[in-house]
């Protein structure tokens, strides 16, 4: 399904169609740096998480800064990392049936594939899939330490299927899947590290078990955004999957960073949108409504113009209340913060990235819809 | 971006991958039936809003059912509806800035265009295009009629954007675009009716004042799922935009529908998801998330196990509470009814379209993502 994209490489921003994805790359390398600078020093691994941008040439740059590989959560989302060039992946989630464990499997003779379970059935079936194909395939055991989602509980249930992974011929136990993802977003800085703290213990609980039971220690990988400092100081962590740095969106930038230690991520993600209806006092509605920019987390944000608020979204529009700021008559093209960036990714084909005020490339965005 | 599709057709039900975006093809053609039905005897014509579905093959069976065309919001999903042999298209919104309008006048070579306008300067523009391409392109005027979004207050403002576009060589002033979205999800009967009535009594006033000043009478377009009837009924409305109706949401749903006399579609379109994790008492996490089911106006219902309910939604991750429903061991497969089904197909590229437990085709869906 071919389709113009809203722009050109070498095209001023102001050309470009709207609404589009922004990517600013100077704030985008600025955060990437930032990451790197928070971490020197301390060793461990860094594996981005590809959910939040599904794009090949973003994940390619963060292996070349120092990342591992990647992180996803769906084995489509895999296939198009690999299908990409990225060379090691861990499906940070469990992957449950046959037809996507036959696609797994696959994937694992093209590069290094990992995968969580929380699931003594769903073990036996990824070992199943692995035999018809010729593969081992590195399991972590998905712990719950907090985010109630996935995973079983922290000791006794973790150590059953570390077992059950360990028995498995085709499969290799490789660690604990310890992903606070409740914590992420807990606006005070003591929250989210007393949050951390009760993760570390689950952790080493559960390490003292299979430490116990002979298994080896394999690794523990987990850590968002809003707390990656925590686990990195925790020496119970070997490697981090933080997503939303490189772009941080308006509901990220609500937590509170002082005293945290985490730098502080810029906006480098926008919804480019055109004013087009102005026939309303103080009103103007844009071409970004919901289909434009997800609001499961809140509306989007005004970018340069602070007096502006973003009130309501219906599909195809915007509404934005003025409050008496300039920059929004008819035609005029304004940038807004995401609310979520991963939904909102999820919604494009393509960034427009951009620098000093040129379009600089398009970067295809090849796991966008890549749910299954 | 090719990515193999979740499901090929002759495809047993329970055999689709997910998450995948199923189409009931019996209860669809029983709802497109319906509304024929409720529309027998009376003289108006149907224009369905493809804004809902963006799926040429949905719009050339609405075609063939008796509608003169289809509706679109956006340039690019006028585009993809062109291309896909639609002959007759209404973008029922406002198209600014020169980059679009030149899309616009481009693709009033290929087929039939109407555009809709609210500002004079904004008139000349899409002359000064249609100029440009050497088309004549119909323009509507867009009237406030209670939605309070784009439109020009009903009355003398309409009438100065009428004569606006009437003075225009190319441009042919084609009527009124007179869409009451705000009343559609009014929950109770009588609500939707006044508003409806007040959106009748504006048309009414605004064609009294055309009329006096010579132009012509054109078409009055609008009307949703919520209301048609009612615009039917006026004997002012021409032309119908309803939606919805060939999938009916939950949201939808929720409306009082007794004694509006419109009919009880039924839910044609679901999310399949698969049961992904079950660690926890009652719970069942399953692979639908955000980015598989816009929550912007609820969370999706579950389809045939009454007692479930869908608590929560991360992104990739659906979490049901089952309250001792069956139907949710470990891999099975579930139905959901989307909250809202317009945000939610431009997440799918394919319509998995099923009768009788199997898989009868697949329909891409080829405006997904056209925003702009």
């Amino acid at each position: 399904m071919p389709r113009l994209p809203p722009a050109r490489p070498g095209m001023a921003l102001a050309e470009v169609d709207t609404p589009a994805l922004l990517l600013d790359l100077d704030v985008f390398e600025a955060n990437m740096r930032r990451l790197q600078e928070s971490l020197a020093g301390r060793k461990i691994m860094l594996r981005p998480h590809a959910k939040s941008h599904k794009c090949p040439q973003i994940a390619l740059r963060q292996i070349a800064a120092g990342a591992v590989g990647v992180c996803c959560q769906k084995v489509s989302e895999a296939e198009a990392m690999v299908e990409g060039g990225v060379p090691d992946v861990l499906i940070a989630n469990e992957v449950v049936g046959m037809t996507k464990l036959r696609r797994l499997a696959a994937l694992a003779k093209q590069a290094k594939i990992t995968v969580c379970a929380d699931d003594a059935g769903n073990v036996k079936d990824i070992d199943a899939a692995a035999r018809e194909f010729g593969v081992v395939i590195d399991v972590l055991v998905e712990v719950n330490v907090g985010a109630n989602r996935c995973g079983v509980e922290p000791g006794e249930p973790a150590l059953n299927i570390a077992k059950a992974i360990a028995a498995c011929k085709n499969l290799r136990y490789a660690g604990l899947q310890a992903y606070q993802g409740a914590a992420q977003h807990q606006r005070k800085v003591e929250e989210r590290r007393a949050a951390i703290t009760a993760a570390v213990d689950a952790v080493q609980k559960t390490l003292a078990l299979t430490a116990k039971a002979g298994l080896p220690r394999g690794k523990v990988t987990g850590a968002g955004t809003g707390t990656y400092l925590f686990e990195a100081a925790s020496s119970v962590y070997d490697e981090l999957q933080v997503g939303s740095y490189i772009f941080m969106d308006a509901d990220y930038a609500k937590n509170d960073w002082t005293e945290s230690g985490i730098p502080r991520f810029e906006h480098s993600l926008f919804v480019y949108a055109t004013v087009m209806s102005r026939t309303r006092e103080d009103i103007a509605v844009v071409d970004a409504g919901l289909k434009a920019s997800s609001i499961d987390s809140g509306m989007p944000r005004v970018a340069d113009f602070p007096k502006a608020e973003f009130i309501k979204a219906s599909d195809e529009h915007g509404v934005i209340k003025m409050n008496g700021s300039p920059g929004f008559a008819l035609g005029d093209k304004v940038r807004l913060i995401p609310g979520h960036c991963d939904p909102t990714v999820n919604l494009y084909d393509h960034y427009v990235c951009v620098r000093g005020g040129k379009v600089e490339a398009l970067w295809p965005i090849t796991a966008r819809g890549a749910v299954w």
